[in-house]
């Protein structure tokens, strides 16, 4: 059994069963024992960044991590950017990187660099797996991706360890237990809530999934108490039956229009309430100059236990609350799409238990208002703001939820970085309707420049910012990527679209034409 | 002015002028100067591979750097592997990377990134530019770039620097003169060839374009010397009236073939020929073992000075040979359309003093084979193995040298990576035509499994190096992107559209489908 066999078979053996992957020469004997070795699903994207945004969807929703295979530092790199939108979310993720043979690295050749360097700059754990220690390696790797509520663990995989004898594969160990909230700043924050205090809880991870939200309805109670989301979070429970909690918005005055009450907040598993970027005349942190911060369980953490915890502590009842009834969305009275009633409208025809994702990036900021009410759902989005996420994270969703809808929403920006996934999702026949929201510009970016101070942008900046001359033609994108679509330009457009998309089995892609 | 206008400012004074871009918020200063400060010519690219492989053509076939502005560390992490490729051609590239405000850096966002580490990763020089030093910064960045016969330079610029007020704009100071060759190392090379011993000289960057190429005929007199090129070069001048110099090849078993005679191999600007990859049983560098190495000049030192001095000493004919005769190629025989007859026929219609632009991985290697004696033109190939690089390449080429056709050959599975770039191709109005050899496969692959000696791929190896169940349209995909775009499957439908594609101005793709 060669050093690739073992790794593989040790994967196995920790129940990691999918490798998203995008191959090289280096990595050759790490696909001939797929071969051999029976049991593990490998998906071909066709860019490193599919394969990385594939495995941080797969992650989210399987709540175990895939693995990938990437070819050198470079094919690393090129997966960078969805690596760090998956570290932001904490999906756990194993990264296995095919690197030159030992003895060759000594030689200046068109591949080397510095890939342990390149690991560091994305990795919570990586490291270079050895001759003869590669399933030990690999059962580490494993673990440390599955540790801390998630993390993303790459393990170098040198050609001559990968072709020489490997070691006995094994199953790895379970991650340590979650870190737990300390007692003292338990005791801070129950004696905020008891004084009367107008207190926030800013949850995130655990606490937005369905159990976690559950644990929250226990406050429904206290007068005094404010539940707030992150802006971006791994996995939101959402739709009828789920409890509704506002997210903090990406507009640092809405944001901070928002929090203005609040006198202390207390922070489960998430960090202190920044603002998306640092404006020249605008606060940097979001909560009320002198509200007390009150960190009780850092990100990663036991969010569940600590909800329970405080729950107790404060006398909530045991009980979870059934979540208010939101009333279920209507289709809308106009005809005209924008981005309004494009939400509205799929939220009214959303399948029961569908899979949503976002990376609408400006149209989509609607979205909760409308989606109260809808089918139960998961929501997924963006959480490190390196766009290109939308299109390869639906693609991996679809494939840890066979039977599920996926539904994407995708700027037309945003879904150019990594259009590619699309042909995976034609591959692997999988389950995703792609809703392209064309507005034909970087339109979030016109109203940055306002926040800038820069009201009248010239031509210049005008071609910097849209996205015409010529025009994206999505229905032809889709297609020659083996996908279906079709052009909408109106509401009626759009739901009989996605009411046939929904019908059938299978990737399809809707461009929404939007003013 | 404020710091984006006095960096624009300084760029211009600089004698740079083109900016390969895709901005985000932190960089809306610098897109709002650009209005202000007329004489920058901004391309934008819908992903930063295509913005960084654009600045590699460009700053290969302009002699001199672009600027690139990409977004945050994700947009630098977008760009890395056209950058390793530019960095391994030696490519003068200067990248403007923004960054958070100064103040924003402290707290957790989803965007913060360790963007000085990844900037390392990826440059020979790097800094965050500073307020009110941001010209002198940005003035030191171009020097560094124009450095060593090419430098990635990367200046970071926080959003105060660029909307906090800037220092005066200045030019750049020009780069210390290149390295030249000591005489230990050139009496050793003199002596070597004096010696009767069978000697080769290995040559690459500017050795191999015009100029190198004349002070290389000075040489042809020597019955002992031969002349190799690197596998992988930055720019080749080729065709007609150009001295032929054969290149190391990519096969370890044909170079160590190619080198088995030579006693003593003189390294002019090139390193010591190593594989590309390692193999289980084949050698890691490719000269028989026993043969001297010479290093007469490292990589980014004065490769002209160096050969002149050479031929000096060596008492050859001051005057430069004119080029063997090489017969001008004529069209193939055949109609049916493979690697070669299409290299040949290509050859034959090559318009005068186009740009061609090689990443055709598998398909191309019989590429030289038939432009020896084709019309004369500049050859840019893959330097860092990084794929993804041709046709951002052969946009930033266009760019920088306006009435010269520029001739892409692409392989199916490398277009794939930055296929984006032929949008950039379509609003720009560039002159290139698009030559798509559609093996359907990562070909390369194929043989690569041979060579680590796994002989009969299995179903799951074959789902992995095959790109079919779809087969890409590329047709569709280039009408997407706003490129017209025919399929051809003979060398007669090949020639027809070639010739088309050349009778006229503007971008265009032929998909040829390859058996």
């Amino acid at each position: 059994m060669n050093g690739a066999e073992s790794l593989v078979r040790t994967l196995l053996a920790s129940e990691i069963d999918i490798c998203f992957a995008n191959p090289g020469t280096s990595e050759m004997h790490f696909v001939a024992a797929l071969d051999r070795v029976p049991g593990m699903r490998c998906v071909l994207g066709l860019f490193e960044g599919v394969v990385t945004g594939a495995a941080d969807g797969y992650g989210r929703m399987a709540g175990k991590p895939a693995s990938t295979l990437l070819h050198l530092g470079p094919g690393l790199a090129n997966g960078i950017a969805n690596l760090h939108n998956a570290r932001k979310a904490r999906t756990p993720i194993l990264n296995i990187v095919g690197e030159h043979a030992s003895d060759h690295l000594q030689h200046e050749s068109p591949l080397r660099s510095d890939l342990p360097a390149t690991a560091a700059l994305i990795s919570d754990w990586h490291r270079v797996g050895g001759r003869r220690t590669i399933a030990r390696d690999t059962a580490e790797a494993v673990t440390a991706a599955r540790s801390h509520d998630g993390q993303i663990a790459t393990l170098i995989l040198p050609a001559d360890t990968a072709w020489a004898p490997g070691d006995e594969p094994r199953a790895a160990r379970p991650p340590a237990a979650l870190q737990r909230a300390e007692a003292g700043a338990m005791a801070r924050a129950v004696q905020a809530l008891r004084s009367g205090k107008r207190v926030g809880l800013l949850v995130s991870g655990p606490a937005v999934e369905a159990d976690g939200l559950r644990l929250l309805s226990r406050f429904g109670g206290l007068a005094n108490l404010r539940l707030f989301a992150q802006q971006s979070n791994r996995r939101f429970a959402r739709g009828r039956g789920h409890l509704v909690v506002p997210r903090i918005p990406f507009n640092v005055d809405q944001a901070v229009q928002m929090l203005r009450d609040i006198e202390a907040l207390v922070l489960v598993g998430s960090h202190p309430p920044a603002a998306f970027f640092g404006y020249p005349d605008k606060p940097r942190l979001l909560m009320p100059p002198g509200c007390e911060l009150i960190p009780l369980l850092a990100p990663g953490g036991d969010a569940l236990h600590t909800l329970a915890w405080l729950a107790d502590e404060l006398g909530c009842p045991a009980r979870h609350r059934p979540a208010a009834e939101a009333p279920a969305p209507e289709m809308p009275a106009s005809n005209r799409l924008d981005p309004d009633t494009i939400m509205q409208a799929m939220a009214t025809l959303l399948p029961e238990n569908a899979v949503v994702v976002d990376e609408s990036v400006s149209s989509g900021r609607s979205l909760f208002k409308f989606t109260d009410g809808a089918a139960p759902h998961d929501y997924l989005q963006i959480t490190g703001g390196a766009i290109g996420s939308g299109l390869p994270m639906a693609t991996g969703a679809a494939v840890a939820c066979p039977g599920r809808k996926v539904v994407c929403f995708e700027g037309d920006g945003s879904g150019m970085y990594t259009l590619q996934a699309l042909w995976t999702q034609a591959r692997e026949q999988l389950d995703v309707v792609t809703i392209i929201l064309a507005n034909r510009s970087y339109r979030i970016l016109h109203g940055e420049l306002k926040g800038v101070g820069i009201d009248n942008p010239g031509e210049q900046a005008h071609r910097m910012l849209d996205l015409e001359r010529p025009t994206l033609d999505w229905v032809s994108l889709a297609r020659g990527h083996g996908v279906p679509a079709v052009s909408v330009d109106t509401v009626g457009g759009f739901a009989r679209a996605f009411r046939n998309a929904c019908a059938q089995e299978g990737p399809s892609l809707i461009e929404a034409l939007l003013p």
